[in-house]
């Protein structure tokens, strides 16, 4: 393509031979493709302890800077960790294979033949935190739709991630496939995901996953084409026809099953109708599940010196904790309003026995995921039996919502005549 | 949505009033908005002498400023014109609705039901040149799909424009319908389009139109999500086992049908084996057509005189134009390998009788569209049966290859449970 970068680098390189090993291994079907990840699964069973050996340098090194021990143990790798790795990469085998399907086909009224066909989107570019699972994850996802992979994973990570590059690397020699279609993006520094970002007609998408601010500097400078993941300030909303203990159960599920994730609630809206009776049971229940409510003067009302005042940070907030921004609304379409401004589109919940309000609600609200008498902990690629997934895509563009396989690829048209002219 | 633009200016109040009025359009049902793009219809009929009076306003600032005539013709709006373009906004009205279609749906092993649905993008903002029915097609087609359009045309056709999304908007507020759907991006001069493209969060997508430095510089700098739409270098690749015959038809009818148009052909490939009979016939048909070849070693020998020598501005040139570039190449592989390295990935066509050929070529070559056996003009969403189309993006995310009213929409999933929670 003429739109290359023209200057080299080692990362411009490594982009580079990602896209000829890309051309490569897209007409390889599907059997090749899953020999591949088989072997991949296989190798790191078998170098399990090489592995684990190269995590505790980077656990070493982490804990010796004061990292924290969540932090620490999403980085660290057991020998059962390594084992549950390659039975995921086993489950992506199993997965069906989206290449080569035909998404629309017609005889055109000239009788020339036309079918749109899935194929790989190329080279496919992940940054992402210090869990180094997603190595292994977001390769094995973007090997079986036929992608090659830049993986730039966090520095605190990056002795786990060479060791685990090097084994899906031979494991995919093995097979006779080229390595390049697995490759770690070179170099420790900021500046090895600025080249990535320029690397425009080398690279094709990057996924950038991780905090908000790493997602934001992708997004304003890249000028590869971007999916924006995980940002999630979510909201359940509970209508004044509610079932009190499903919208308390939903509530609490939603906030407090695994509060660090993109989809836990971070905002609770309550029907001005309703809030008299609900109030004071949920700030029972958020109490008793250790959450600190951040509300509105009636919830601060309802819970005297329970109820921190909230300003609009709270409403903005995407805590990731045991916290959680509430307030009283007029009516459905005030909560509806209320996430029109602040939301970050990804999921948000309504409790209602009220067909009509759902039905609102779902049409209204403009988000990748609107969950009627559900919790918002829902939206999940595995959940949605998608198997893994590579991301929760926030933005309208490609992919919305988990992504599964299906978003790892794109299409082209196929047109076939007899000598057909215009 | 907390990550919209802070500060404000004449484009980003344009841009707000849009983000609001899509809110608006976006539940309408079909009823609505097909009622609005037959007012759109009804009224540019009604209102062809304003808006032909305007026109020639602009034309003769054109002509003043020494406009050549071809850009004077696209320009130029007359009674019969109008009465075209508003039939086109009819046959909008008679497409398919994308928006409400259910993409995926199951129940989940839980019993959740989930559905994945077609719903409008928002705002789209089209950057186009000076062909004015570009203003009415984007309008028709966004407004169908339920998205509001921020139309930035050309600053040569302002006045013809400015009558023409009057008469939308207008006719837009006759059905009830917010008028802020169809808006003229304020401002004549690039600044203009610099605020649009930084609009992230206002705007969730913008549709460049025009020659490849527009496309390029949005590209680059936009922070909104970019459609590349356009640019093509497409090629024609004569197999060896081709018919040739057909080939001269596909080879002339690609090049010479219409020259100035992205999917017309800019090169052509022949196979070392069948050159020696070939190149003299499509040297005699070339010429004959009044095409310029500017070939590589063998087809100035072919036609000694007749070719002009081709260097690598001609592999990579759009030449939009009476020019084409011819090469000879050893194999099916060597034409893959050349059309690697300089397609602009638009449309490649293959002549062959070899279904091996054929196979392999659909295979191995990565454009929005592969056509055998037939010519690259083809590659159009009113040839392909889409209806009107609203651009041919040449990149792989989203869309690809001609984009119809399901290129202008998002999806979102529903998730309905009974109170369910992880």
């Amino acid at each position: 393509m003429t739109s290359e970068s023209a200057h080299s680098s080692p990362v411009i390189e490594t982009a580079r031979r990602a896209k000829e090993a890309a051309a490569v291994l897209a007409p390889q079907p599907r059997t090749a493709r899953d020999g591949a990840l088989l072997a991949i699964a296989d190798a790191l069973v078998a170098r399990t302890e090489e592995i684990v050996a190269a995590n505790a340098g980077d656990v070493a090194k982490a804990r010796a800077a004061g990292t924290g021990e969540s932090l620490v143990d999403r980085l660290t790798l057991t020998p059962e960790r390594v084992t549950a790795m390659a039975a995921d990469v086993r489950d992506v085998v199993a997965l069906p294979d989206p290449v080569g399907e035909v998404l629309r086909g017609s005889t055109l009224p000239n009788g020339l033949d036309l079918r749109q066909v899935r194929v790989p989107l190329g080279v496919v570019g992940i940054i992402y935190e210090a869990r180094p699972n997603v190595t292994v994850d977001a390769a094995a996802l973007c090997l079986k739709a036929g992608n090659a992979v830049l993986l730039r994973g966090s520095s605190s990570a990056y002795a786990t991630n060479s060791v685990l590059v090097e084994v899906l690397r031979e494991a995919v020699a093995s097979v006779g496939l080229p390595a390049d279609v697995v490759q770690l993006v070179p170099g420790e520094s900021r500046d090895s995901v600025r080249e990535l970002m320029r690397a425009r007609g080398l690279v094709d998408v990057l996924i950038p996953r991780g905090g908000a601010s790493l997602i934001r500097t992708v997004v304003e400078e890249s000028t590869v084409p971007v999916i924006e993941t995980g940002t999630g300030n979510c909201h359940v909303y509970v209508d004044e026809h509610a079932d009190i203990d499903m919208a308390l159960d939903i509530l609490i599920n939603s906030k407090a099953q695994r509060p660090s994730v993109c989809n836990a609630a971070e905002t609770v809206l309550v029907h001005a109708g309703i809030a008299e009776t609900f109030l004071p049971r949920a700030l029972e229940a958020l109490t008793q599940a250790g959450v600190i409510v951040h509300g509105d003067t009636a919830w601060q009302q309802a819970g005297p010196g329970l109820v921190a005042p909230a300003t609009d940070e709270d409403w903005a907030a995407e805590y990731l904790s045991y916290d959680i921004a509430a307030a009283v609304v007029q009516d459905l379409d005030a909560a509806v309003a209320h996430i029109r401004r602040w939301s970050s589109g990804h999921t948000e919940a309504i409790v209602t026995t009220s067909q009509a309000a759902a039905r609102r609600f779902t049409q209204l609200v403009d988000s990748t995921t609107v969950a009627v008498n559900a919790s918002t902990r829902f939206t999940d690629g595995s959940q949605f039996g998608f198997g893994a997934e590579i991301g929760i895509s926030t933005q309208k563009l490609h992919a919305r919502g988990p992504m599964g396989l299906p978003e790892l690829t794109s299409t082209k048209y196929i047109v076939t005549g007899d000598g057909h002219t215009r």
